[in-house]
């Protein structure tokens, strides 16, 4: 068994590393459309799972136009705190971003408690009074989508892209399957898979592959 | 299309949710052990990836000890923000824990870069400063996992548990490897599979199953 130290430095682990996930597609004669790849290739690095090559939808243009938004000074919302840790904060907050996760949040809580609803659905509520242009990362809660494409169909909101990537059995195929209806710009791990880790893997590739 | 208020509460998610999980495993003829099941259940819930079903591998008596350990007030040390977000932290401090993740400490990005090492590793060795019963969740840094190695080796360090479930393409799956020759008590996501979430899942599902 061989562990090299010169192979074991971060940026080395992630070069070679995209490298082999690159070999395994083309062994797998998975060709991906090149816009698409750096979303595709960050969530198989942080998984080792390369369903998601087959299970990612994108919206036409959609990596353009959130880096797009990014660059604007989009807010990113997520609904669990795993996903604001994994963000790379310093890099958007370069320009002018912010992560907000409102799940632990006491009003947040007590409104949930009160509509009978969760809090993750009234976190999508909360994100109304930011007054930012916003971003959706929602890895967990099928709650949260299902509250957002409300608020979209209501026209309350517009998101400049929802990352709809919830993980789970219980109303998480169908939650997607209505954010796949709008015409907000988004990105959906069809199917059961996703999760906290993939939400913050697709907001980090979109934020690597913008021009500084 | 049915998305019904009534099942979607977070709890009635979770309970029906294992149940599915249960009814895939026996579809899959897959049969687990009664003390593995939760920790094994935890895992496929939180990526709904089945191959860690197969994949988990755990020392003799372990998750029984790794209860214990939390019930004696271990603290728990992670390799990455995102882990530490993610384990129940009310809960552990129920017992008298508390998590600790020392990759955004500015002494231990200095120690690496003199060191011509990783963060992940200089925290490992940050973690015997500590002098409490350990766990180590690692869902990420294969140095973590080489450095707990040769820590554990040179009689520096007897953590009550190691979890490791670091995800990826470099070296990941001899650092487990490594990890699995070793008498610590262990869980071990055998291959390139694992990951932050994973890592977390692991810790909450010793938690849950904790008699109060």
């Amino acid at each position: 068994m061989k562990i090299t130290l010169e192979a074991v430095l971060p940026a080395e682990i992630e070069r070679r590393s995209m490298e082999l996930i690159e070999q395994e597609l083309a062994t797998q004669k998975i060709v991906l459309q090149p816009e698409l790849a750096p979303v595709i290739k960050r969530a198989i690095h942080t998984s080792a799972d390369f369903d998601y090559a087959r299970n990612l939808v994108f919206s036409p243009g959609v990596v353009q136009k959130g880096r797009a938004a990014i660059q604007n000074g989009a807010c990113i919302v997520t609904d669990t705190q795993m996903t604001k840790a994994g963000i790379n904060k310093k890099l958007l907050a370069h320009f002018g971003g912010e992560v907000f996760c409102f799940m632990a949040d006491e009003d947040v809580a007590q409104a949930a408690q009160a509509q009978g609803s969760t809090r993750a659905a009234v976190s999508m509520d909360k994100s109304l009074t930011l007054n930012r242009p916003l971003i959706f990362a929602i890895g967990n809660a099928p709650t949260a989508l299902v509250r957002l494409y409300e608020l979209i169909c209501e026209e309350k909101l517009k998101p400049e892209l929802v990352i709809g990537v919830p993980v789970g059995f219980v109303n998480v195929v169908e939650s997607k399957e209505l954010l796949l209806q709008t015409q907000v710009p988004h990105i959906v791990a069809r199917g059961r898979k996703g999760g906290s880790n993939i939400a913050a893997a697709i907001v980090n590739a979109l934020l690597y592959g913008i021009d500084k």
